[in-house]
């Protein structure tokens, strides 16, 4: 991934050194390097900043200051503001999982592009909001949508990372054989010989085909793998031995 | 949104009183409010993380607290376990977007489901992972995959959010009721117990905790319903009888 290729994140006037660590461990989450500060109250470098970024060391390394919004975005071609409640503007207003597309997008036909976060206290400023081309607002529950600074860079970070990648949206891990046909039958004629054995269905003889048939359902529609099949083996072995206090019963095994 | 019909989320051992107050904050974003906690390191309630909970104190007031994960689940029908490195389990292992779809799917059926984190230095321990359906996890960055507590609850539970407006608004009727957790710990203990008293781990012993955790990932991972609980309880009870022509070996069944 290159460095151009990526949208840089911009932080605009934060006032936590603390954020700006978490928002620079977010970042590199999804593989984000092109960190931007303007006017950060506390000054760069910040120790709170590094004692949050957890590793991320190499984004805050490489963090630029600037002393206004305008200047960080000087080389920009494509910028969306990030805010929550989109006043009066005309501008398209993007879900992050959009406006990652349309960041991809405007990446492979060349462009630099970035994104605006305001403040904690009370986000972008209508002029930072004006430099801007798009906005990006996040859907959030209406009655508790104060959202934290580096939650809101970690999910735009984390939509511009799905939007490439290719993780199938379920997998089984170490997937193994399903279970044949065969082994299903041989399973189920075992616990049926031995419930059989044991007079599980003297009193209910009359139900045994029922029952017998029910059971087999269940284990037909379970999705057993060949591996689930031999555990099964295995349990009905153990449940049929003979109980260790009674040793002298003569049971053969 | 009705209690049952949102997922529980349930922290595990959470080492750090802000974490839980983040966690707690990014839950409530989403609408997301059964606040789960098993063994908070620093005790509960915590101070620390009402001071980051930001205005979310009712999730925090609602908290409850259990001593085992076990018990924190026990009244759930279908759990997902969180996990940057899913290891050697044949379980579905889900991105956040595909677990929400199926979240909401399970929560349509009536089902009670619930969101395992674990503690911020290792995660999930695989006992833990045994006792979920299926897994999460967040395509990140290969190359720094460590993600913070309260932002792993942020993109699950914005996934959950999002994932709204797709959920059909079909309730399958007269379905039965899967599973919960309690009613499959009883089934795999009793599993466990009659094993144990026939021997069944004696020349197997060092394995018989691998064994034991690979049955309960299997049983997990089997989807049963409750009608299957009873079926099992049954072919079990069957298994265990003693055998019509050892009438004389004194087994009281």
């Amino acid at each position: 991934m290159s460095g151009a290729a990526q949208p840089a994140i911009i932080l605009v006037e934060p006032q936590m050194g603390e954020n700006i660590g978490a928002a620079a461990r977010a970042m590199l989450n999804f593989g984000l390097t092109d960190l931007r500060l303007v006017n950060p109250r506390d000054g760069w470098p910040n120790d709170r900043a590094v004692a949050m970024a957890s590793g991320a060391r190499i984004v805050l390394e490489n963090t630029r200051v600037f002393e206004t919004t305008e200047a960080a975005i000087a080389d920009l071609n494509h910028v969306f503001a990030t805010t929550a409640r989109p006043r009066d503007v005309i501008k398209e207003v993007a879900t992050p999982k959009a406006a990652a597309i349309e960041l991809r997008k405007k990446a492979g036909h060349g462009a630099r592009t970035g994104i605006l976060f305001g403040k904690e206290s009370v986000g972008l400023s209508r002029e930072d909001v004006a430099l801007a081309d798009a906005i990006i607002s996040v859907p959030l529950n209406p009655d508790f949508s104060s959202i934290n600074l580096a939650q809101a860079v970690l999910l735009v970070g984390y939509e511009w990372f799905q939007a490439a990648d290719d993780t199938p949206p379920v997998k089984i891990l170490n997937e193994e054989r399903p279970a044949n046909k065969a082994e299903l039958s041989h399973l189920f004629e075992r616990i049926e010989r031995e419930l059989d054995a044991r007079g599980y269905f003297d009193p209910i003889q009359q139900r045994k085909h029922v029952i017998l048939r029910n059971m087999r359902n269940m284990f037909q529609r379970l999705g057993l793998m060949e591996s689930d099949v031999r555990a099964f083996q295995g349990i009905i072995k153990g449940l049929t031995m003979k109980l260790k206090d009674r040793k002298d019963d003569g049971d053969p095994s």
